[in-house]
């Protein structure tokens, strides 16, 4: 079968090279706003050829949505406005109420898949697109009562096929729960990062003294601007809440180093070493 | 050459690791406060053998100080009052003011070589200990000119051996640049455990949707409060000063997002990209 993608980045990419190598995609469709992003895909080898928006989509049996939220807000209606009822649409976004209330009258509506594959990297774009990155990972899909029964099936093949398992979640308690668990240790991060520029002018001892723990910890500080400023941006409030409650944890911290509280420090210590058991 | 190893965790389980697959120790000798771990290293083969503290150290060419701060601060004048001026005392530690402080006057102050291998996990113990944890990572030498040129050389023989390159601070310097690359990220990362264990309460949830990205950025939040509590006791200061500039950036982001102001937030995480520059 012909799987169109739009939005040939890390996760459209790495999505192309599961499809082609699971041989449930045929043939690759790439659709870009960039043509430089299309050009490296077809180099890479990502996908078979690209093609305006329109012509693509006409000709796939499967169209996977995977820009940035900003642009799924503006191509989604679209996209719905033009697809077949023998086609299936599904997006990769990371949060899924605005654009589900968007698109909640739409006639079209059961032809859309809201998935959430939880995987990605630090990187971004066609070069960042790799194997395996959603091998044994979980694929959230959201809403599936307002899909049509047999795209809901399409979504599980296209994602079975990249190795995903999954779990079901409403648009609402999607955004939550990817707020406590996804967002905010990006935002974490980013502080981090500005953190440790800030206070250490001199980078070379960054450099020298950066052990394996800080390189993780900051890891997803090398995120996009690009991708994540959309998702804060329509994942304010639960994105607010739990920021202000790691914010008030940094806080407490800080009021039992300033009152020399070690007894109550390591038994919070103890506790957050509690996620090891979660993380396995 | 003898090396006798005084606290047989992650640290010195790793070295002794180090140390045997060089060739520069001939013989390993444990000591330990705790019988369960002496026993766990000579099983894992870590050690050739245990002794008590006082045998051990007699029949060592070289000492390494590896317990946690807290013991180092009880230890380290001890085993100066008992050091042969033929033998060299190294230690491992997190923070130095307070342990050089201490000793600053000691007779003997010139046979102890002030050492901080940046290298770790966040695991601990004995079972922790891993070939390779030193490889191509920085060891800071601290106030080198207060020890005996050969005790110097000999700290330098003992790193180079586990494939370590060198630098040099003085203690308040290496306290500071520590709190800043170091330490905060610890404390960041306990944090981000207890933001997401107190707003997430459904655990199943937290191990469906944590990709890896989340696990990455909570990894050192399941370090040992053994180790850590004594660390930010005495680097108490510093630690302070930098959490105060991490709460402050979490601050900034979160009237970005009060305010709505997207494109300034967009403007720090650019500015938090360049981490990545620094990082390799």
């Amino acid at each position: 079968m012909v799987v169109g993608i739009i939005g040939i980045g890390l996760i459209g990419g790495s999505l192309a090279i599961s499809l082609k190598e699971s041989g449930l995609a045929t043939r690759v469709i790439g659709m870009d706003a960039s043509q430089l992003n299309l050009d490296k895909a077809v180099r890479r080898r990502l996908i078979d050829e690209d093609l305006p928006l329109e012509q693509g989509m006409d000709v796939s049996d499967v169209l996977v949505l995977a820009t940035p939220m900003d642009a799924m807000l503006n191509l989604l209606p679209r996209l719905l406005d033009r697809i077949r009822p023998d086609q299936t649409l599904i997006d990769v976004g990371s949060t899924k109420e605005s654009l589900l209330d968007l698109v909640k009258d739409h006639p079209r509506r059961g032809r859309f898949v809201a998935c959430h594959p939880m995987a990605g990297t630090e990187f971004s774009g066609p070069e960042a697109a790799v194997p395996d990155l959603f091998t044994g990972k979980t694929c959230v899909i959201v809403d599936a009562q307002d899909s049509d029964p047999d795209a809901v099936d399409m979504a599980k093949r296209v994602f079975s096929s990249a190795g995903m398992t999954f779990t079901h979640l409403d648009r609402c308690a999607h955004d939550l729960h990817c707020a406590y668990v996804s967002h905010i240790s990006h935002i974490a991060s980013f502080a981090l990062a500005l953190t440790v520029l800030e206070k250490e002018k001199d980078e070379q001892r960054i450099f020298e003294l950066a052990s394996s723990g800080f390189g993780s910890t900051v890891r997803l500080a090398k995120s996009s601007a690009d991708m994540w400023v959309p998702i804060f941006r329509q994942n304010r409030d639960h994105v607010l809440d739990v920021l202000d409650e790691h914010i008030e944890q940094l806080a407490r911290f800080r009021t039992q180093l300033i009152k020399r509280d070690y007894d109550g420090f390591y038994e919070r210590i103890q506790r957050a070493n509690q996620i090891e058991k979660i993380l396995k």
